[in-house]
């Protein structure tokens, strides 16, 4: 039981999820967790920020180790519980290569996704422009294509090859995203077929976020990437 | 020899820069290597963009493994050549927590300054605004408020404490970048000692950007942050 662990999070949040993901594959279970909502600006709360000055979910600490930064708590999670559980870096030069390559570059995929779909949350009225969301679209569809194209020549299922890896446990939120906002499941088979082949996966199962199974409401807004 | 990697860079781009010192402290040395121009836009040429389809600057390769994104090379880097030159990652679990937490870290620390000194070079110009440019430099300010803070409770004279490890190869460009820029060295005193205590680190030392040691003009973006 981790109970030296301590876990705030809000449900869909890509980074908390791919903190979610890493403690269930590496067997890491029964840790202290809250579950916040960000509508209610609860990730500003006093418990949040003595936690995290940034204010940011997911704020997460093992023992006094704060490591709110998602990437940092998976790299170290694997680090320090390398032969517990599943192991998230793969020992083959090739596949670690291309699992760090991957990894780093789902940050743009994120960072172009929440171009688009915080825009209006996070650019000013009066500081909109119909030209910067078309930009920002453009780049978000050339984003996907890239992906799209990576999984058409992959060797195996998954991101870094043949075996589940810290590439899949911190894009894959990111991707699974783009899917609850609306993104095409005909336009990027390949994409497609990798977003539903994960959601059994039993680490992925157990962390989906709860409010997208409470609600039937569909989203659009990437229905034109 | 480091004759089976190749790194195309860029001069003062702390992504590049993040690598190079990587390379130095691992004792890499000899590898295929070419200087670009970003104002020639030679990162948008034929040879960069058959290395890394993004057009981005670094583009590193080891044998036929892409490395381009500059976090994924210095991991890898640490990783495959562990034992070669000096250690990356502390093995102090409250170390290397803090090591993985300022790394991670420093990607906002850099997203906050790219977003006040590249701003009329991403933003078409009538999309600028007066209101976005304050924002901006207000979230610029208290980053770095943020990293002083860090400094002042510091164990030690690195980022997470008593060695040099990962988070310095990977947040040192991003702070030289600031003073590069006119960052004031009196408002910020412990990151300045930090800046310059590192100045003389060999392998800071044998990679900083050549643009910057031919040019004596200085710079004011960031004078009044």
């Amino acid at each position: 039981m981790a109970k030296d662990m301590t876990l705030l999070w809000g449900s869909g949040s890509p980074p908390c999820w791919r903190v979610m993901i890493a403690l269930e594959e590496k067997n890491l279970r029964g840790y202290n967790q809250k579950l916040l909502s960000f509508e209610k600006m609860e990730h500003k709360s006093k418990q949040v920020m003595d936690m995290n000055p940034r204010g940011q979910l997911p704020s997460f600490k093992h023992k006094d180790y704060v490591l709110n930064e998602s990437y940092a708590a998976c790299m170290y999670l694997e680090s320090q519980f390398k032969s517990q559980g599943n192991k998230l870096i793969p020992d083959c030069p090739a596949e670690q290569a291309q699992m760090y390559q991957r990894m780093f570059e789902g940050l743009t995929l994120n960072q172009k996704m929440a171009d688009v779909i915080y825009y209006t949350w996070k650019v000013p009225e009066g500081e909109r422009h119909d030209s910067a969301i078309k930009r920002n679209k453009e780049a978000l569809t050339t984003e996907i294509k890239l992906w799209e194209g990576y999984l058409q020549k992959a060797s195996g299922s998954f991101l870094a090859g043949k075996s589940f890896s810290l590439a899949d446990v911190t894009v894959y939120p990111s991707i699974a995203y783009l899917y609850h906002f609306g993104l095409s499941e005909e336009r990027y088979p390949k994409l497609t077929a990798y977003y539903n082949g994960l959601k059994d996966r039993p680490s992925i199962r157990a962390t989906w976020p709860p409010t997208w199974l409470e609600s039937s409401q569909s989203q659009d807004t990437l229905k034109d990437i």
